[in-house]
């Protein structure tokens, strides 16, 4: 059961440049900026509503994120959803049928765990799965 | 100035297969299909806390969606954010330097004025500005 929509992820070449451009467009400045080294990416955050913006810029070739940008160019990479526990989510997810990247939950961005559901399995769209650690 | 993400939009292929997918994984059935004729296209509705997700299935070629998934394929297609007044948020976004592919707000779906911001100044993201009719 999901709780709402977490984030947007939206992938950029260059964090600075698109930092700027988000805050004209939402009208509030990043509260947050924040390595992910596990995933090679640096991301920046913004809130809307009950909601974020992630930016996130590839920190090496190795990211998914650069990979993304070699094959689609810069836009719209994920929706998270959150959940209260995803442990369950998951398992939820794999009976109803979805083929899940992460069958174990990791450490993410902005103190969450998350996973991600495989797009084949959701009409192209990659979808992470998040917690809050408290 | 953006009060909330309003809803994301997702183009598939087939909106019947889609929205039991989409049923699945939020856990929640859709409250609202839709047919926007000026658009060509039918959408269906997931209330996902104070947001929505927009399935959105063309309804011929002619389709801005048709052309997507001829391009991209399944997947994410726009964010709409959500502001009280449309034509001042449009005025706004003109002085801020972005390219509008509607200048003057038209009839979308779930009861909204809406108009787009050229995914060019965006970082390839098209993005919805949208005010509830009342």
């Amino acid at each position: 059961m999901v709780n709402k929509i977490e984030h947007i992820g939206i992938a950029v070449k260059n964090l600075n440049e698109s930092s700027i451009i988000y805050e004209k467009i939402l009208g509030v400045r990043s509260y947050k900026k924040e390595e992910v080294s596990s995933e090679n990416v640096i991301t920046e955050f913004f809130k809307i509503g009950n909601s974020k913006i992630e930016l996130l810029q590839a920190t090496n070739e190795d990211s998914a994120i650069a990979k993304f940008l070699d094959k689609k160019g810069e836009g719209l990479h994920h929706i998270a959803f959150e959940v209260d526990d995803i442990y369950k989510e998951i398992e939820r997810l794999k009976s109803e049928g979805f083929k899940m990247i992460n069958e174990t939950p990791k450490l993410g961005a902005d103190n969450k765990l998350i996973c991600f559901v495989h797009p084949k399995s959701t009409n192209g769209v990659l979808i992470e799965i998040c917690q809050e650690i408290i």
